[in-house]
């Protein structure tokens, strides 16, 4: 079809083609045109250049490689069904259908070979940013002289809308920054979008951005001219910087009707379209699914090569082994994602009466696990004398371009940051940890979802975690926050009420893939940044009670059935203590639950949950300094919420938390007129005029 | 201080550096160190260029300031006084206290001369981008030759933050594209952030990129010098490219153990560093808030140039009035944000029995008001095609560099879309609307935040708003939206259950800075793709219902007392209409609440809510294919909670819906046993086995 490709690669590149047009057009649903014009720079990648194992696809040193452009997932299936991985062309069929391994957009840990779940644009690119990153560490921490025993590249292919999306724009600055050499992305230059050419709306000059951004910039005219395409990656490969190749393509390329046009984008090209297009192809428009025996040979391949590969590596590993014993040992662990003996060991101890924020107590369990868990490895969006997210151990020891150092710095983007911290996820040996104020976790949110579908071991340390910011003001201060993430399915969001629960909270966050039953997933750590008393009770049960997500703190006095159960997390529990003083000394006998992570909670059996939270004792009082939306479920029928529907206001914060009625003698009050008088429901405490005009609910 | 400035310069200068050095001391709190640096460009742009009423701070024609780095508000207040607007020197003096006009962050609704509310980083550039937007196209209605009524710039000081946000990157490429001449950026180069040298992770060529993305870029290497600062201003003024001009400046200039490190950055200087800075600018370090009368002259023109400036235009605007009659008249409608008579005649019906999806029902809304309301101006970040957003009357007439057309495309950048929605409301004149799929709500997350904290009346239409999507995939369904949108104080968030609804839904967000009681703000539609059955009585009762939040679409048969409520939004308002039929077949008599809108429902009298959810009947079910939390507030205690907590997956809809329950057939079924057996709480009736092995809760 082009002078470029010899009569071989053209048949390779037309089989990907026409997997992809099948497969959407039997699943009646789906993106063909790009799979199309970029079939022939994937198959110059996977026959070239990707250093992979298909028939071992979790071997540690192999090129990643991220389809950024989701949308075009019939490509990476049809590679995956070519190159050996577990994807079988029943499975091509199934594409898009219930049950199946091939879901509409790539799915981290659904099918063999998918690096990482994409779809949402942008994503991929900065997950990739993140694995090389992850690469890079690694081999700083474990290889040495002779050794090489982590090299390996990360390849991506992404499209116009990746390249719209601002989280590409944050990560590919900072992957500039740190001179990500091992990095290669290439760049399906089609023209055209959903709505139309690309000219309507991105006619930025993309490689003069890349280039200021530090990267090595390349162009290939045609998409078609993979001798063209193969050389470019070698040279991105021979540059240190990290490399952006703008492939010219042509979306839908060889659809008589469709090639160039919006068409070819989001729809099968229709039965008709198919048979053109396989005619002009030169294939017989009526075999589907057809893989001629001269492409299985080609691709093919990659079997054998793999497993070659794998086993020099296992020499490689051996014989580090036998030099650098310890090192080896470690490495293993790491990478099968076990826990060093007695990590938790170190862990902090706060005594009840002293006074410390949670984040500083976060920054003791940094520090406490650290040593112990050196894949421990993350940072702040710019903000890391605010979250105290840094290890000090080594000092301030930073990630730079030519220090694979400890401790990452984001800069001003928590998008890419979150993205990122996915990538150091995918690629393994590492668990993640990251830092904004938590007002700024909506800035993250597309990637925090990432990570909870996809199951990824991340932890976000999200600070200044209420009105307790103060005079900052609305901006600044979460407010609708904990709701809003603890919606998230497979996301746990732990509030811990002290420096004994911020401990077990790490510890927790740690735990996770090993927690009986669980899923693998993120955590959130939801911090203050005011000080908060140590708590009675929390040193002996915060580590048990946080695990499961809530717990008695403080049982009625004198083994009382109690009357009252106070339900609070965060800077809230101790109001909810103090108040209990109060409500003991009016008579009443009251409980106090600590209630961290509504999601460990609900994991518990119906037994635990109703030791905490008796179905009879049906006066309660929740107190959270954030939206009331949601704790009608503990608070049931004839309890109370105690929230904050509204946003925040500037001033210091003790002003704040009085002024919306977050003070011991507020809960106390309800909590009488609940027993007393029936008071139900929500109890907002704000006073509409205060604040901002605009801030009331 | 520096040969650039003659003495009369520095002292102005300098008072606004010393004001604002005072009010973070005064407050002991806030970011002194960004407004030290800033003020010679601060004061050049201000007196030499900004054409501005302080006397009259909403004529509609000034230009507009936006501090994107809003956290050097100091900076802004202290103009704001000097320059005449309603801010007094002891509001300087209550900066960040509670119920102060200063608060830590600008506030647009708050303090007089606001024009955004700016302190998470990125947006205030970005609502600039949307504000020039704003007033070309209002130039583009209403100026006619030798009448141009509207003719003003926007300006912008912004940060190294704002600069490495994406959500910048996104909106300059799009103000790039779109040549926005009349917008010039200001950058306080300053190369200091919070955690330390921007070196430490901002390496990239700011201006090269800028270039790449097609604006006019100059550097000022002295950022004390303010006649380069003055001349580059006017550059920029000349050029038809959006501007920008890096001046390289010093955070905390002046201040002698401070400048040039992050200590001047978050926390106020301290005493003895407030006395020395003081004497090295000359000043008498015994004085706070002081402002000489040499520079309260020089500031103090603006009041007086300001109503000249008032005087001219409306005299223009008496002359184009006399011309042009109708424009005018229409003109003074737009920017009073008044609706035109009879805006809401064209509104569509739908009969019972027809089927269309609302994403459809939306489109034809927006045809209908378009034609009576040209206010309404927005489009969707490369999803027009499926969101259905363009205005049609006019062929797809697009906003480009010389049109400035009806339709706004935005590329894929959900975030700036956001962002650029708010800043077309700051502007005035329009009723801004965006769109994407409603999983990307996500991406823009950070700007509906600030819509709602501004009170701006922007509508975001949110299609594919469910699993309904289907082959799509879990990565591109809303499951956790509707609660982590709802969770937004100040959000109205409308899930319509079929047409009529969508119609009622559009009036709605239309309406509310009309609604009796309602504080202005954001209003949501999340619609579907896939199509829904008109339900009999959404014809006679959808507009009022819609309007109060939920209402009884249908009552038990024969007048009957309901023992049963069934609570349906959206795709599942049918499935509850269907299961009452087989409900009442079996002899229990069942009511069906539409609830579109929570916000709207708590916004009612407690008789009204009483008349649609008595709290005698206690036997509920809520349906709603998102995630469960918050419906207990609907459901009670003997109530139950049909929700999907977790993900969803990739198959046709159909099959996904039917798999996890939400079929009438089951809605009738759980309905029986809650009120036979006393079934209550979630039910939840998704297999875990089934889709992506992460996907559970």
């Amino acid at each position: 079809m082009t002078p470029a490709m010899d009569q071989l690669d053209r048949l390779a590149v037309d089989t990907i083609r026409t997997l992809a047009i099948d497969g959407v057009q039997q699943a009646n649903s789906g993106h063909p045109g790009a799979p199309m014009g970029m079939a022939p720079m994937a198959y110059a990648l996977w026959t070239r250049h990707l250093r992979h194992a298909p028939a071992e696809p979790g071997w540690p040193n192999r090129d990643r490689f991220v389809l950024s452009a989701g949308h075009a997932s019939m490509l990476l299936y049809s590679l995956l069904h070519l190159t050996g991985y577990d994807v079988s062309l029943d499975d091509l069929k199934h594409f898009r259908q219930w049950g199946s391994i091939t879901p509409g957009h790539p799915e981290f840990g659904m099918t063999s070979g998918v690096e990482a779940t994409t779809g949402p644009l942008g994503q991929g690119l900065v997950n990739a940013v993140g694995m090389a990153i992850a690469e890079r560490r690694l081999a700083g921490e474990f290889n040495r002289p002779g050794h090489e025993i982590v090299d390996h590249r990360t390849y991506v292919i992404c499209s116009d809308g990746d390249l719209q999306e601002g989280i590409t724009a944050e990560a590919s600055s900072l992957a500039g920054h740190l001179r990500l050499g091992k990095l290669v992305v290439l760049y399906d230059d089609n023209r055209i979008q959903l709505d139309g050419p690309t000219a309507w709306t991105f006619t930025e000059d993309v490689l003069a951005r890349y280039a200021a951004y530090g990267w090595h910039t390349q162009r290939v005219d045609d998409g078609n001219d993979v001798a063209a395409i193969d050389d470019a990656i070698s040279a991105a490969e021979a540059d240190d910087r990290p490399s952006i190749i703008a492939v010219r393509t042509h979306i839908g390329f060889g659809s008589p009707n469709k090639q160039d046009t919006q068409k070819a984008h989001g729809a099968p090209l229709g039965p008709d379209e198919v048979r053109l297009t396989k005619e002009a192809y030169g294939w017989d428009p009526d075999r589907t699914f057809f893989v001629p025996d001269e492409a299985a040979a080609i691709f093919g391949r990659a079997v054998d090569e793999g497993r070659d590969r794998v086993t020099t590596w296992e020499a490689a590993l051996a014989a580090y082994g036998a030099a650098f014993p310890a090192e080896a040992a470690e490495l293993r662990r790491r990478l099968a994602g076990r826990l060093a003996d007695g990590w938790d060991a170190g862990l902090p101890v706060y005594e009840p009466g002293s006074e410390v924020a949670t984040r500083n107590t976060s920054q003791d369990s940094i520090q406490a696990l650290a040593g112990s868990l050196p894949e421990l490895f993350g940072g702040s969006a710019d903000l890391s004398e605010s979250n105290l997210t840094d290890v000090k151990a080594l000092g301030h020891d930073h990630f730079e371009a030519g220090h694979p150092g400890r401790n990452l710095r984001f800069g001003v983007r928590e998008h890419a940051m979150g993205g990122i911290a996915n990538g150091i996820a995918y690629h393994g040996g590492f668990l993640p940890y990251c830092a904004t104020f938590q007002t700024f976790s909506d800035y993250m949110r597309g990637s925090v979802r990432l990570a909870a579908l996809s199951g990824l071991h991340v932890v976000y340390v999200w600070t200044h975690d209420s009105i307790g910011v103060g005079e900052d003001g609305p901006t600044h201060q979460p407010v609708e926050h904990y709701a809003a993430l603890r919606a998230i399915p497979n996301l746990w969001f732990l509030r811990p009420g002290d420096g004994n629960e911020a401990a077990a909270a790490w510890a927790l966050a740690v735990e996770r893939p090993f927690v009986d039953g669980a899923a693998n997933g993120p955590v959130a750590l939801s911090l203050t940044r005011q000080k908060l008393p140590t708590l009675p009770g929390t040193k002996e049960k915060a580590r048990d009670g946080v695990r499961r997500g809530g717990y008695v703190l403080r049982d009625a006095d004198g083994g009382q059935e109690p009357e009252l159960i106070l339900i609070g997390t965060g800077s809230e529990l101790a109001l909810c203590f103090e108040a209990a003083d109060a409500l003991e000394a009016d008579g009443i006998p009251t409980r106090v639950v600590s209630l961290p992570s509504w999601e460990r909670f609900e994991a518990q059996d119906a037994a635990y949950r109703e030791s905490v939270l008796p179905r009879a004792t049906r006066k309660r009082v929740t107190v959270e300094c954030g939206v009331s939306m949601g704790w009608e479920r503990y608070a049931g029928d004839e309890g109370a919420v105690i929230g904050l529907d509204r946003f925040g206001a500037s001033s210091p914060a003790g002003t704040i938390f009085t002024a919306f009625g977050f003070t011991a003698a507020n809960v106390a009050d309800v909590g009488r007129r609940v027993v007393r008088e029936g008071l139900h429901g929500r109890v907002g405490t704000s006073d509409p005029s205060i604040g901002h005009p605009h801030a009331r609910a």
